[in-house]
């Protein structure tokens, strides 16, 4: 029982049920005859309330001020234990109940052209609603919440419509849950990567060049790289090469690979001096294609294993960008490889080895596994027929099996050309991120007539495998800042250690140390400011760097360097050239 | 005296006292009432001439197959050693001369109009020109010519305009120097990186994708690698830090930078969904400048050193593009310095130092060195005043004579922002090619308000430096396969060895091998196919892999290596162990 009162199905009854109870609270303490609700769902992680502050008295101003009274008044109601009750009902016993209630009124319009029933949900004899339901069965269950946060919001989120005050807040089945609920978002709001990034300066914006459009910086660019790194040196393993190609093409690709017919709008387009039409490309796979066909290919030149690190570009609306999770110039590490029918399940169980080993050193030890498939009702949205959609779903199956690994299959989260299997990692504040993807692709293949000849000289049909292992650098790079709060592995740190010399007269040892951690591959810097240890230490803190090295008298009598480290806090004082062996070892990934 | 034949003016005018004789020619076999010639200058290699070939009494077709005889009729004519005289007339008595041609006509329209005298050239009485000149002073100079093709050319280079037909030809002081000539442009022909690219499987193009926008395959991504990766070795070296900039940008970062006004037409232009005025990036400096500027500098972060190889884009017209040498796509490996006017000296000759090395390592191991200046008769060219420029020249004058180079100075060929060391290399086929650039800009820094604070705290305006090593990666590859042939120096080759097995029973010990040098990062490839051994080393030599390795029966036995080097031909045995070592030293740059 106690892990059905975590399952999302429960919390979300639970959530609505709270919000119905927030707007009871308000109807006691504002007047009935006086506010108008509008609205208020369940959403993933609470719940919101949307009302009309102008009333014929006034308008009614809410701040978070008010929240204390208000969150009494829920406890007065939750407490009563009133059971929630749903009653079907006619259109026009409805429009009696909500008469004075317009933003009901155009909800029952929509359900009456529908043709439905109304439906509408009971607390005790005190409280009605126009709802759809699901709700808890009494308004006890709700053991914890606590309101958030008010804001603007539009009736239907159209800018010419009636401004609401809209109330968020959240819910739990205990108040265990609900504390940690509050500690995460507090936590998330620290670790906030816009934030972070700021303090680490990895990454900053310009209002020249536009919104939704980073700029690495030195530090940024090394983490970008050392990342992209690391999964090339496990691709090159897997005998990938790698390919070049310009961000541009002429609208004609896109239109033979399928995709100017189904994301046309979210393209960046181009018009030359000569009226050709261009595009930015939004992904690389119809440009490795034509590499592939560049040539003619035998069965002994198969597998094909394309990779590039390269941007795409989508031309997102301004207010749906942020920081580095939604940009408009995405970083992906991208790879496609072609190859035969027989050689599919080796080569992606090859790319499933890649993405644990990546994950694994980027402090992500658990992934868990999602097949994405078709949805059967709505075949339109795919290239092909479904009955082998069926058949390639089988073949990821066979795979997960192969492997071991626990799924979930999600019906409609298929890529437009074919399933996937998509990997899921959980950051420590327990949030869930999709991540790397693998992706079988039997329609791109078809619609460029991608082929090779086969053993029997004779024309065979190759399959496509698309795999991106972070997926977008940009958003992998936010995820891992929010999960790792800055405090970067030591092979990912963009500086590796500090230098602190405690005065002047300790500089030329700390030149020398520096010296010799650079030949030995270390990324050092020298903090020669003429600052205090203290305010050097607090500096280096504040940049999450792995070792501070404390250089005084004492080290430059003994040769030595005292070791201050980032995660363990203590210190330690180690001979120059036993630091650089634990380095060295901790350094491999 | 022999000298002076030699100078690029005196083969202007000796090439055009040829066209002169070409054209008389024409007139003597063809008819001069028939004939009507339009124009015919000099050109940087030679010269040429085009007619009307619509004749009151037909068509006049010319082909390759009438060069021969008209060769003759120019032969007679140069050996009649006529001088050529220039005389200056009016322009009523030029129209009468050139009464039928309607061609000489329009020139004369021309003439009228600006106000100046015609002024027509004579070969002895025989032939007349409307001409400026300069021509030399009789036709038993021309010593040398040959005429070379045939095409067609619209009159004025205006599709709607007549077609005429035009002869291309040369002409030199010497026969020696023709030949040297004739072999130089059909070594061209050979090396065109065009036909090399695709015989080295280097880079191709594809319809869908559209002209100008290579496609690089794994064997010429890995070479643009290896050079990318010798540049950033040489400026890591010299404290360089790389960064990541979007391939957009807001129109505004353009017109602050003031390439709006001087090159809005080159510019792929992007209007976005929701209406912004978007551009490609057709340089980055100014995207750099916003790292720079995103935190206040203290002089003590100086110099700033960014470095980063990405794509420009140019909205090229489709006629001009050609192979790599003028693509829409280009890839840079660009770098800005951003320091104070005391550092400016010593970061030029950092990057004047990198040049040499790099030029060094890709076979071009002597540079020429340009100043290109500013032309003082057109300041409205550029930004800033004269007076600074002068300044600023004397500043790169000094700084090559520092490094005791010997260098020509071109005003006019300076950066709009600045003037610049070009550094010029000559090819194999003693062609010349501008590569290398460094430049000096203190207008990019003032229109983006750059400043340190210096040593008294207060607001210090810094200089940018400018520099590729490279330039453009596309038009550098064309040059290195050209220069090259398509042998690249060992450690550039993208397969090095190329392991042939004679049969089948020696493939396993020629896995071996190849294990073995992969062991030793030596780039290898093992040809397993059924073919004749001679077929296997003819493949080898057109793909120019600097060692073949022929294994057979005795070096199975002897654990031995039979070497067959691309550059010396001759076969050489060896331990595999001593081959590695010398591949080792061999791989160093």
């Amino acid at each position: 029982m106690t892990s059905d009162l975590k399952t999302p199905a429960y919390l979300a009854k639970l959530r609505h049920s709270a919000e119905h109870v927030l707007t009871q609270a308000m109807h006691n303490l504002y007047g009935s005859n006086k506010i108008v609700m509008a609205m208020g769902p369940a959403t993933g992680d609470g719940f919101y309330f949307d009302f009309d502050p102008s009333t014929s008295s006034g308008t009614i101003k809410i701040s978070e001020g008010n929240f204390p009274e208000i969150e009494k008044e829920m406890w007065r109601i939750v407490n009563k234990a009133w059971p929630i009750t749903k009653k079907s009902i006619t259109v026009a016993e409805a429009r009696k109940l909500f008469a004075d209630n317009p933003y009901k009124q155009e909800w029952l319009d929509e359900i009456e052209q529908s043709g439905e029933e109304a439906t509408v949900f009971w607390t005790g004899d005190q409280f009605v609603d126009l709802c759809k339901g699901p709700h808890v069965e009494n308004t006890s269950e709700i053991k914890a919440f606590k309101l958030l946060s008010v804001a603007g919001a539009y009736w239907h989120g159209d800018e010419k419509k009636q401004m609401l005050t809209r109330i968020y807040g959240t819910a739990f089945a205990s108040p265990e849950d609900l504390d940690k609920y509050l500690w995460m978002i507090e936590e998330a709001k620290k670790r906030d990567h816009k934030k972070l990034g700021k303090e680490l300066d990895l990454f900053t914006f310009s209002d020249l060049v536009g919104a939704g459009l980073p700029l690495w910086t030195p530090k940024g660019t090394l983490l970008r790289n050392l990342l992209d790194g690391l999964v090339w040196q496990l691709r090159q393993e897997k005998g990938y090469q790698k390919v070049t190609i310009p961000h541009i093409t002429r609208r004609a690709l896109y239109e033979k690979s399928g995709h100017w017919a189904k994301y046309a709008d979210d393209l960046f387009k181009i018009k030359t001096r000569e009226g050709h039409e261009f595009a930015m490309k939004p992904m690389n796979c119809p440009h490795h294609t034509q590499i592939y066909a560049h040539l003619p290919r035998s069965y002994r030149d198969l597998p094909q294993r394309y990779a590039e690190t390269t941007m795409v570009y989508r031309d997102e609306q301004t207010g749906e960008l942020s920081g580095l999770s939604r940009v408009r110039c995405i970083t992906q590490d991208d790879a496609h490889v072609f190859c035969r029918e027989t050689q599919l399940e080796e080569e992606m169980l090859a790319i499933w080895d890649i993405i644990e080993k990546f994950y694994q050193a980027c402090g992500f030890p658990e992934l868990e596994v999602r097949l994405s498939l078709h949805d059967p009702a709505q075949m339109s949205k795919y290239l092909g027929v479904e009955a082998d959609w069926q058949v390639w779903e089988d073949g990821l199956r066979r795979l997960v099996a192969k492997k071991k690994a626990s799924c979930v299959e999600v019906p409609g989260e298929a890529a437009f050309y074919g399933p996937k299997i998509d990997f899921m990692a959980h950051d420590s504040l327990g949030r869930e991120w999709q991540v790397a993807t693998i992706q079988a692709d039997r329609n791109m293949p078809k619609n460029f007539d991608l082929v090779c000849i086969n053993e029997d000289g004779v024309e065979e049909r190759i399959v496509m495998v698309h795999a991106a292992i972070m997926g977008s650098i940009e958003r992998f790079v936010s995820i891992l800042i929010e999960h790792t709060a800055g405090k970067f592995p030591f092979w990912l740190s963009p500086v590796q250690v500090k230098i602190l010399p405690i005065s002047e007269k300790h500089l030329a040892y700390a030149e020398e140390v520096k010296k010799k951690l650079q030949e030995s591959d270390i990324r050092v810097e020298l903090d020669d400011n003429n600052d205090t240890l203290s305010k050097k230490i607090r500096n280096a803190q504040r940049e999450k760097v792995p070792y501070m090295l404390v250089l005084g008298d004492k080290e430059v009598e003994s040769e030595q360097v005292a070791i201050r480290s980032r995660d363990e806090g203590k210190q330690e004082v180690l001979k120059l050239e036993e630091f650089i062996k634990k380095l060295k070892a901790e350094n491999k990934v």
